[in-house]
């Protein structure tokens, strides 16, 4: 089954891509867009679901700075 | 509105986070994980969203080499 994990920076940690970003929406014209976090996406065919936690913790995100959001998504990637 | 942008590598472009992920879990003792991807995630607030697409096209994604998907939140990012 295909799972998705989202990685975004823990509260508190200082996020300087989303800084970066708000701060040249402004530039390019953008008006009204605040709160602004980048963070990471993993996508993966996975045999066993119940692993996906400790590969969180073991290999995709930092525990220490960062947190996860595990997903579930059944079909493929959508093409924009 | 709160909204997030997943993006990703386009087909067929190189994607050496994902290939080094793949590598990586069954050397930890994951067996069964594939066909893995690593992208981007954005969130943020805007006041518009119509404007989301053309913020990912000037800003957020490199139409080039990867895709976009534009999804809108209404709850806070979820912590885990």
């Amino acid at each position: 089954m295909r799972a998705r994990v989202l990685i975004r920076p823990k509260a508190g940690i200082l996020d300087p891509q989303g800084v970066a970003v708000e701060r040249a929406l402004p530039a390019l014209g953008f008006a009204g867009a605040g709160n602004v976090h980048v963070g990471r996406m993993v996508e993966l065919d996975v045999a066993d679901a119940s692993q996906l936690e400790e590969m969180c913790r073991r290999l995709l995100a930092n525990p220490l700075i960062e947190d996860y959001e595990i997903e579930m998504i059944s079909d493929a990637p959508a093409a924009a």
